[in-house]
């Protein structure tokens, strides 16, 4: 059975809706977890039916969130630190933190390195579009790329978007400011040119598309990639206020909304970061997946699930045997 | 009485809801239109009542949407081109265009000229936020920008903020992947610097912050913005679709729905950029506003009442006063 080590103690609320988030998937799917954090507060938290699938890890040390990531390396008792030896000494196949995400890119980068031609790791995110879900990368890792930076996320995207979600002929495109080939700044406008070499390419993208259901994998700098997330969440927050707010001045428009409720609670879930679990980091060795800060036993959930399917697969070779083939083109 | 040129032909949907818009808007408050255009077609359309506020510029030729903006300059026969002399021959204090935004921008740029001390002239736009609306600027002229040209668009801006939306302390801020000042790319690293001399620079912002209400304006370079843009654009409308499929669902909901209608005609006119009217082009000599190529009636309208409010301003001097004080500092 998988081993997969979480960082039990890293999330904005404590250890609590992390092992909700374990015990919620044990109950679906088979595995092992070893919860890195303080044995004694985290077995009360456990049902004695599932402790056969449960070891510890003891860590007694939490990497803050508004600590410096440089600083992880020396944080030897953190349970990020720990969570991401297990791997490296090969006692788990994968890492699920909801921890500072700057610390476990560079404990992960650091301690369990890079893949063979990757020149920079990226972390990759799913977002919601009207049918499915589009993957972005990269959104944080790297503020300053250049394309052929670019080029290898979109490799690494494209493997992700055929091995994970299944997608066959995943369409990549590139983020830029229209779709024409002539359009964008200098960086995407030379990366267009390098993209051009992979089949599954088909040209530009605006900040829409990632939405609309038209593309599978969407390449950007981690700058842009940022603003991206950023935007989206802030555009929905303020849409969701302001229906509220208008809700509350009528009392048919409230009886309305108790009636449309359920539609409401659909849209919610199939926007909700939470279904879609964490990010993966890609192009590392082994299996790191970064949950939000603020991730609740669901999304927990579905990091493992994400954790889980990673690690069985052929991700990693893939990536490395496409990037040696362009390399050596 | 102020005299505005009105580029009577640009838009994706012909003459209709830009003289519809015209003459909206010459119900509402005095100055004269001078519709660059056929006479012939437009004169139909104009209420009697109307006649002694519009005067006819005749221009036989379109500048089509897909057409490449370097080629502006040669189309002396083009509607915009016409309405950009009738400001350069103080004919009219400004231009309406919902025309090819790249063909105004040029031409207003090479006819008009720039103000001193600009480097580069900036598209500026409003967006909803929570309280009422946020300026950002560049959104799309300016793909590949230096601090500097950053640091003069937070002068335009503040000033635009100041002198036309009134705002006398307007927070300014500065787009980036994270609030903190070690956060950003080294463009934006290195125009924070610069902005420290702004005593209204409250800092870094995120995507979100813009529809918060926590800023005025936000500065970024123009490939920034137009992904911010469309970003805001596609959340916007997948939002709708998903809440209408579900809406469709059940007929409860489709009562709901029915009953909560006027919270979400009030919530579509606060996020509607119709009610913001156009986009100003900051940094020219004269005044130019660029609507939506799918303008109706009520954008014009708001787009003429920007361009009166523009016009009857000092804005231009404060942009070149303010300017001349940072460049002799």
């Amino acid at each position: 059975m998988t081993n997969i080590a979480i960082d039990a103690m890293g999330g904005d609320f404590g250890e609590k809706p992390i092992i909700e988030g374990v015990v919620q998937a044990l109950r679906e799917r088979e595995f092992n977890a070893i919860l890195v954090g303080n044995p004694q507060k985290l077995k009360t938290l456990i049902p004695q039916d599932l402790n056969k699938f449960i070891q510890y890890e003891e860590a007694n040390d939490v990497f803050a969130m508004d600590e410096n990531s440089t600083d992880a390396l020396k944080r030897k008792d953190s349970s990020i630190y720990k969570a991401i030896e297990l791997v490296k000494t090969r006692k788990a196949k994968a890492v699920v933190s909801a921890g500072h995400s700057g610390a476990t890119m560079s404990l992960a980068t650091l301690r369990l390195g890079r893949l063979s031609n990757v020149a920079r790791p990226a972390i990759a995110t799913l977002m919601p579009n009207i049918h499915s879900r589009t993957l972005v990368l990269d959104v944080g890792a790297n503020v300053d790329c250049k394309s052929e930076h670019l080029f290898q996320f979109a490799i690494m995207g494209e493997a992700y978007a055929k091995e994970i979600l299944n997608i066959k002929k995943p369409r990549l495109a590139l983020l830029s400011n229209g779709e024409e080939e002539c359009k964008g700044n200098e960086l995407t406008k030379e990366t267009h040119q390098l993209l051009k070499q992979l089949p599954n390419f088909i040209g530009n993208a605006e900040g829409k598309d990632i939405f609309n259901g038209s593309i599978d994998v969407l390449v950007c700098d981690g700058f842009n990639g940022n603003i991206l997330l950023k935007t989206g969440e802030g555009v929905a927050s303020v849409i969701t206020k302001l229906l509220k707010q208008e809700i509350q001045k009528s009392f048919l428009a409230k009886v309305g909304y108790l009636l449309a409720k359920p539609a409401f609670r659909e849209l919610k879930t199939h926007i909700d970061y939470e279904e879609y679990g964490g990010a993966p980091l890609l192009g590392i060795k082994e299996c790191v997946i970064i949950s939000h800060g603020k991730s609740g036993p669901k999304a927990i959930k579905n990091a493992i699930f994400q954790a889980l399917n990673f690690s069985q697969s052929n991700i990693n070779s893939v990536i490395e045997k496409e990037l040696y083939n362009y390399e050596t083109k």
